[in-house]
């Protein structure tokens, strides 16, 4: 079959590793069945991936992707969920041994992937497959952020950290279309004015006096807004955590949490039944993911090129 | 001021006690103020406080009314909640001894109305005084019902028994603007019609077998559905009952309860903050209440003779 | 191996089908491990399942017993964990098609039991096997009504209906125990006193009327004590149903349940983490099944006549 | 009535401001009553107020104590909460205005003291006034911690950082009466000898490497032992902080946040239902708060002496 496969890794020429081309179909383990993919998604995973972090030498060749719709076995149209774990109290996103496709098994930019049966989700009508193809990493982990750690009922006001990236352009979609107040930072004005466009009700700098303290706040910054994250909390408020691109270490003033009884709650990814659920919310709500543009899987280098060189906004899928 | 009051009840003919005309302004007790009225709307209560259903005679006359929009005393648009109690566990609705206005104290079909300063809320501007003031009742009951007690996540699925009434109405428009995949009942074929317009995904007959077994059901119908809404149950499922219009005993299948382990829990009006939620979700998702006509005040009489005749759709507004 | 059988079943006689005797050692399914019996306990199941009740015929002969204690493979002291189901939502006991062992699998009547790796659960030094084979059903059931399902914290007070059985023996017992305010209802005056010495801190002849209403009512019984039940609840309390000895079909006054928004929640069995929390809760507190009688599972004949002859008070316990 | 009583302050010589003798009768606010005090107990909340900390100029003199145990205008014996706030979501510690008993109002060191209606609580007759009076500020914010925030099931392993001051010390000995396994850390092998007199499994230098990860860490130390708490959680495992003193700036490790979904909850005292809670939680358990000496409240000044020397084990009480 055909696929895109990481044959090696380089920090700093990542493309130099990335491999269009034939590859043996996938071989299936008990208890796992194949999908015929039909959309998959490019994420920057797959670039850290050909950077070689996030990933054992010893497992290349391996095909890149984590994101896939497609058909089953029986020709159901189906989404697959790209966590591979144990669940532990019910949940196999708190497998710490878990990993996603393409970190240890054939990853979905391919043809066929094989997959756990019970990672297979009903793919709902209304939604496309290219539409579908991008659900299941950053809108998943959105998905489960806002709607299953934050703790909020519809109405409350949400305030997203740092508007650019894919969960955070997926937070503010999602938070919208589910009824919350949504309010946005970002230190670029661009970023600002397309958080507006998502359904964002407010955008500030980062780091400004908001109007008033939030019900939760949305982290994926860290370091650089945690502060301003923590005192922007009403008494009782949360921090939902699922990131930290400007600083693994933050400092954390304690008395801001424990003074004001707030919280602060991590959050990774979500479950084959949030997977679900999501595709419901999309098909209910209208809500849909942004595609910045739809190529051929044989021309995903085209779409490697043009995240590597950024400027892209919204997904870049490939069909099959 | 200008009042609409019940001056006598009667089960037969309750429009014999309807009055409109002259009252004194409203006496404001400690820790209360004073509204202006702007938008009221009409609710089967007030036929039943003219039945003599729910209202002691001694309280004879009072202003009729549980629903109202307008001014506070510094000129901000508020929506005012109905619900007069003392929280118990943080909650004034589980307080035995709370009432709505109109049934101990004056109610909102007046030019002013004085309520306790806490059980303001703001109004959004997006959203008028008409729509405002059909909010506290059965849209209250609704939102608490489908984003508090029913305890799952958007992209659920929720049942509505017996589509017709304000809070099922209320239950269908909220729930699927909340992107929940919503089914519901109806003996009617009418009724079942209307669900599919305001946002039902499917509609069945009362009692008919379902595709699959649901999330949570939403019941006020009781005992007509009862048995019905039990095993249309997945395991872990739950009912959120809030009424019971054909029949308040029902028999319940124990074994049904505990053997799927599946809950049923009551639900009633809602607090002042979920108020104030449900006005920013209707504000954000852009749902509105369906109005079946608006007219002045003045002109109440008419509203309650349609509402006594039957066969409108919406809620009856009166402004001031 | 020695082994307890069930090799036909008869309403009327049940001890007829008790079969004590040599049976081929366990096949060991994929996945699957054996644990070398230390002790194990009757339960009225057991007679059940020699009246036919909850047993197929076309699975006869079949080892008798849920509960067991003993060594796993590698010579650790565990507890078994008797219900066999696929997770649905992490939850074990969600699954419709879940059995206990001695239902569809051999049970722990027998010198080796074979049971899901995932069902072994660590014992505890302080518990002796004894004690440790008479947890895995009963108080298992308790625990998870009492410390998962009730909702309420420490010091809340507790209504157990029906003070004889298993069930409400350890929910007298571990409720007292943890902390809470326990009060019982028979309508048996050596049941209540048995009560009473098992840390109730009143007992009352059933539907008696209680000092106060409380927080949450642990139900058993069904049908006869329903009404009292519900009505027993403050607004917002909680009953608790694992069962309805007493009649299936329970008339619900739902007025009683949505106008004081109290809930209903069905519970059975727990889960395997939640069994090994119990036995780390009766090392910590001290607190202890009550054992009947010891005897050698060669003699399992004499458990099986005095249970089914009655009178007994506490667990019958066999040692291999 | 005699009162002991804060008249200057002095970060050196907290004493020097210590006065006994005559005060007026407290006056009683409208909804407010008075409490006839039997018993009080000294926390460092009193020193730190003879500091100045915590306390405006403009308030002295003022009466010292949090805590009390007393009669009511009816004679009831009654526990006294010492949280002066107004609900927020219907919990009195989320009001960022509330204060204690002390701090704004006069204090418990006195023969009388004046508190809102809603403080009083009933103390259960099994506990002494005396060791009533240790409840209102240590052992209910220990309680709140472990029963409300913490969300774990009896059983669970919970390790309390910092084994020696008022929280922990309560919590050790609650968590063990509530079925908890308790782990306890301290730098000083005294306070370890002393953490597993007083119920804990197993005692631990301050960071070392425990046997296994905990459900549940309880910080009260704050910056040197943030890192610990939070590497020593299982995945989805949670800290409750209520306080930091050995630093109030803690760097957080964010991946060890999110990719574990771990959280961290703030807590501060309890609402007034949980410190009923928590003295019946006494009354069924049989543990009691550790009272190191009794005075009358006339020698109040050789229990602040003792306390400012430090080398005290439990509670000072001031019997009225
Ligand atoms: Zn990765
Ligand atoms: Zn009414
Ligand atoms: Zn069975
Ligand atoms: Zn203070």
């Amino acid at each position: 079959m055909f696929a895109v496969t990481a044959t090696q890794t380089d920090p700093d020429n990542p493309l130099k590793g990335l491999t269009l081309g034939e590859r043996p179909d996938p071989t299936v383990p008990d208890g796992w069945t194949t999908v015929t993919v039909k959309a998959t998604a490019l994420n920057h995973h797959d670039l850290w991936t050909l950077k070689g972090v996030g990933i054992r030498q010893d497992r290349l060749p391996i095909v890149l992707g984590c994101d896939a719709s497609g058909l089953d076995e029986n020709g159901n149209e189906v989404i697959v969920h790209s966590v591979i774990g144990t669940p532990v109290n019910g949940d196999e996103t708190l497998d710490p041994r878990r990993s996603l496709l393409s970190e240890v098994h054939d990853g979905t930019f391919a043809e066929k992937v094989a997959v756990p049966k019970g990672n297979l989700v009903p793919k709902p009508a209304a939604i496309s497959f290219e539409e579908a193809a991008c659900l299941p990493t950053a809108w998943l982990t959105a998905y489960r952020m806002l709607f299953d750690k934050a703790g909020v009922q519809p109405g409350s006001t949400v305030l997203v950290q740092g508007a650019g990236g894919g969960v955070s352009t997926a937070l503010i979609a999602l938070g919208r279309a589910g009824g919350f107040r949504v309010w946005a930072t970002s230190r670029s004005e661009e970023k600002r004015a397309r958080a507006l466009e998502l359904g964002a009700d407010q955008v500030f700098e980062s780091g400004a006096r908001l109007p008033e303290r939030v019900d939760v706040v949305m982290e994926s910054v860290g370091a650089a807004t945690w502060d301003h994250s923590l005192s922007s909390l009403r008494p009782g408020g949360r921090i939902v955590t699922c990131g930290a691109t400007s600083g693994m270490v933050a400092p954390t003033q304690l008395a801001q949490v424990f003074f004001l009884q707030r919280s602060i709650v991590g959050s990774t990814m979500g479950t084959r039944d949030q997977l679900a659920r999501l595709a419901v919310f999309l098909e209910q709500t209208g809500v849909r993911p942004i595609i910045d543009r739809v190529l051929p899987l044989t021309r995903a280098d085209e779409g490697f090129a043009a995240m590597h060189d950024g400027g892209i906004f919204g997904k870049i899928v490939f069909t099959v």
